[in-house]
């Protein structure tokens, strides 16, 4: 069979490097087509470093017709906004598309306008666009042109809670994610005192605190899907000096009478039950807790799971890589959906240890 | 005025050496006696390499009566275990004494027991035992002859919510304290691939999640008292890849009639006023976040401030040196308050940037 | 054709886990059998936790005979010692090996017993066992039965120098290879404070200074080899806070006849030409120098260069990663060539980035 | 006796910062008066959030008859260029000041220009400016109006190699100073990926290489002093990520002759002796190295020798705190002297540790 021609616009970001990394060494693609803004004219490896030897390929400014010629499908790897004009004229030309922007995650416009304060450029595809989170959505991303790529927070908080939300877990109050993120989270381009080694280093912060981070209504919106109806969250990311890896601890209050009927067993069978068909979910045994390095550069989430008796509080907590389950790999996992592809192809290998 | 003669036993543990980096400044003590079971016989700079060149002080073998002779004062750094036999020695002899060890910090030795494993050596010192924790206790310290420094992880969260529930806040639900710290809190002796670099570097993890951590109880203590009824708390530890520093993120539910009549600056004022002779606790303003490397090697704690509306929570941020504001700069805080001296003496050096 | 089945001796070592991470990829490989001493018994992702989710291989206690009935091929990952007791049995069996430590790598039974301090106890294979640098030694791997797998500084060294040695650069005086390490290097069974997180963390420090390190007669072996006659070295390694990676800075100084015709561009021409043939060597243009990370998790080596013109010397970089190119990606590497697979087969995996 | 009056002009660099951390603490001083572009009009804990608590200061924009009208004593903290403007300027108004720039550390303008690109603004003060490295320059400085303090790898190389040059060593060959640095180095305001933490963290490497870095002349400069004839050094600086350290390894060659009357106790003697009035350097005993660790945060200089006898090199190491030996710290050292304040006031803090 033909390989599958593929294109990564936006391939010098982190997220773009990385679906560069793995496309690489994927059986059923050819990489056919990478743009940069920045690195246009210049071969792959001034880019990506750690790609010097292994391909020839080099990056272009992107031309949507280019695009359309070269390509069967398109990663969209730029910034927030790009997305919402290039889709359209790609979806158009008869492309697949898998978006790793913001863009098309929210289903309603006025949130994207209060949260992204903008105006949406595309409003008509947000119906159709769907939300690229394979253990909640599968069947919907199989048929799907438009594939809409979760964010790193929403994908760790998800997979940690959406089997007590499937399981009519009534919670007692408005569910705690706490999470805390590699640097690499904030991308590429973003330059400055923030971001800068020596005062990143050798410390932790939290920010977007009090529920005002974007990811919140993104959450909220696979969280009320899931439980079908309206959940809210108190979200609250941090920054930890690591590159890669997120780490969510979420707090799932249960009533009274749910807790009486809940061990930390019957939450482990309902969790393995529930990401029964999920290659890339390792439910941990019962006492075992995850840690980022885990899933360094992989797939793969790590759930532990752990209750509280005193207080009746299930605590789950999962780990994922931000750049791969959380952004590349994630696309490439819809992408080989979308296509039929083994769901795990490109995306065996395992983590880098230690 | 004749300067204290102050030992250190376990001055080779992380804590002791903290205790003698900051005592080598402090304007009031004369450095008189240092012991180190490993490190007996070799000068101080063996133990603890970054006081080559700022003194001759020789560890010594740990013995009750040369201890007496020669100091006024001493800090017990050892292990867990260590206080509860020396301690009644110490007092007998005219002593005062700060324990750094857990051995004195919980009034209950029915809770002792359970927690540490362990019949309690000296229970009849336990009533009489002051929670070193000035921000709350100061007025019992400064009379105190023995002093139980607190906790890592329970100062940390103690300063984070003592405010709130010193102002009589109803929360609604058992208060969460979500803290991540830096790998010294685990102490220098402890080797495995816990603590080994190559594990530990570019990775988080949780551990004693669900209410198994020792600290949960001191928590739960110190919340109670401040609160004068039973506060119970869902405490999560996670590990980070930095050498120092606790951060702490509390979520505090208040009960919808609260929540009506609370905003960000109210409670904001709540925490200026609580704080206002505490020399050590900064509340940033509203809007600002505190980082762990802002109180790097020092003994401030910076707190930070946030509401979420949607969920009527209060989320508290709080950060300090878990060997400084958390261990050896307290127990000198303590000293400083058992003698009368100046709150701040040998305790005023800023945090070490970047 | 039918895969090669393939055992590791010590799978949960870092040589070995790599070994697991690599050939759990490799396409002519069934990985068919691993030992471990500490998790015998236990499924392999109890030692590895990164490659939960990726197989269900379980660790065996080593057994020779079982080695030699499910293995065509063995890679002896163990402690120095082992593999000069394990390998003649595995020879005779009909296997072949490559071994990571240390055992055949020195020709000179006399320099064995005087750097490692015992004597060796298969002295008869030493001149069978090919240096398993294939950048030098490729055409003997090839038809070797018993491979030694260098050293992570030798390789890195002699990747770095060997293009002037073999150029019959007569460099004036002993080279100078000065290297930093990441901590994975010195294993996973090192306890104690040398490799403890806290004090490994934002430090850095030599050890081994003054030609005592047991690398330094393997590179000065490697070195003389390619030169066609004695040429000594001083090396002294560093230990940096990463978990991976070595950097090799080495000093060759010319004799001023030779440094008249001789600049940077004609050195790299030198460097390219030699490396024609090896896939995992990348020269670097002129002006450019590599950086660890540009390596991390692959079997590549770069290779920058510089002209010193008012000293005369050559002051040449190479960064690979030690547990790949300086271990298992190498020892991969080693078996390609042995049984004709693609040189690269299974190590073609770009760099992690960032 | 009244504090002496003095005044940073560029507090909110890394530089700038730590003398305002170090001057806080100091017994002779007032920090009387401290400049930011960046940060004027708020208060110094917004450049310096390490500083909240400890002092009410706020950052103004620099006006040079302010300053002279405030303060004593000048420390010229800002970037490249601005000291040989203002300088003049200060010592004109009776002033004395130190400048952590490099604008006056070359004694000659046209190295001056070769080096920075510019013409020099205050050639006429380029031979009465003293460089600052009071190991070497203590009797200048002390009588100094104006003193070019040291860059941070010339104090490190010069700490580690001014024994053996002072001792008529005659190397046989140009001295190879090797140093890596923490990439605090860099300074705050250089943003972009060589300083982003995703890029920094997990990766070593070098820079500059060929004697190509601005420090190789200050280098030499204060080498050929030393050894009242001319020595060049060939030097080679690396990036590795850690915040604060540098850690030089020097290889100096011995000629045949020298060699066979030295031995490792007799040079450790000689440097025993060289530093016998240096309070800041220590040299350690014959068989150990340093770690940049030991001199975190303070003024301390560590020094560790080996020799190579079958190479005949001196292979000497040593550490600094770049942001402080390396830096603040010296400067301070060199006011101390020109005031005649006990050499070590205000940096005797021992090492953060760990």
């Amino acid at each position: 069979m033909d390989k599958l021609k593929v294109g990564i616009i936006g391939v010098s970001g982190y997220g773009g490097g990385e679906l560069a990394r793995l496309l690489l060494q994927h059986p059923n693609v050819e990489l056919a087509y990478v743009t940069s803004g920045t690195y246009a004219g210049q071969p792959l490896a001034a880019a990506l470093p750690g790609t010097a030897g292994r391909t020839g390929l080099t990056c272009e400014k992107f031309d949507p017709a280019a695009a359309a010629d070269r390509c069967d499908f398109l990663f969209l790897a730029g910034e927030n906004g790009l997305a919402m004009k290039v889709a359209p004229l790609l979806l158009e030309a008869g492309k697949k598309v898998v978006d790793l922007s913001a863009d098309f995650r929210l289903k309603d416009p006025a949130a994207y306008k209060e949260w992204y304060k903008a105006e949406h450029a595309a409003p008509h595809l947000l119906g159709e666009a769907v939300y690229g989170l394979p253990e909640v959505y599968r069947a919907k991303i199989t048929s799907a042109r438009l594939v809409a790529n979760p964010g790193c927070y929403p994908t760790s908080a998800s997979l940690a809670v959406a089997p007590l939300l499937f399981g009519e877990f009534v919670e007692r109050d408005a569910i705690i994610v706490d999470s805390m993120s590699g640097v690499s989270g904030a991308g590429r381009s973003k330059f400055g005192l923030d971001y800068h080694f020596s005062e990143v280093n050798e410390s932790a912060r939290p920010y977007g605190v009090g529920g005002v981070h974007r990811h919140t209504p993104e959450i909220e919106q696979v969280f009320s899907f899931v439980a079908s109806r309206p959940v809210a969250v108190t979200f609250t990311p941090h920054l930890i000096p690591v590159t890669r890896g997120i780490l969510t601890t979420a707090y799932v209050g249960l009533t009274p009478d749910q807790a009486k009927g809940w061990d930390l067993e019957g939450i482990a069978e309902e969790y393995v039950s529930y990401y029964g068909y999920a290659p890339f979910v390792t439910v941990l045994e019962p006492g075992q807790q995850p840690a980022t390095k885990h899933v360094n550069g992989t797939n793969y989430c790590h759930i532990g799971l752990a209750v509280d008796k005193r207080t009746n509080r299930v605590i789950v907590t999962s780990v994922i890589d931000n750049l791969v389950k959380g952004a590349a790999g994630q696309a490439i996992q819809n992408m080989n959906l979308m296509y039929g592809f083994d769901e795990t192809a490109g995306l065996t290998m395992a983590a880098v240890w230690p």
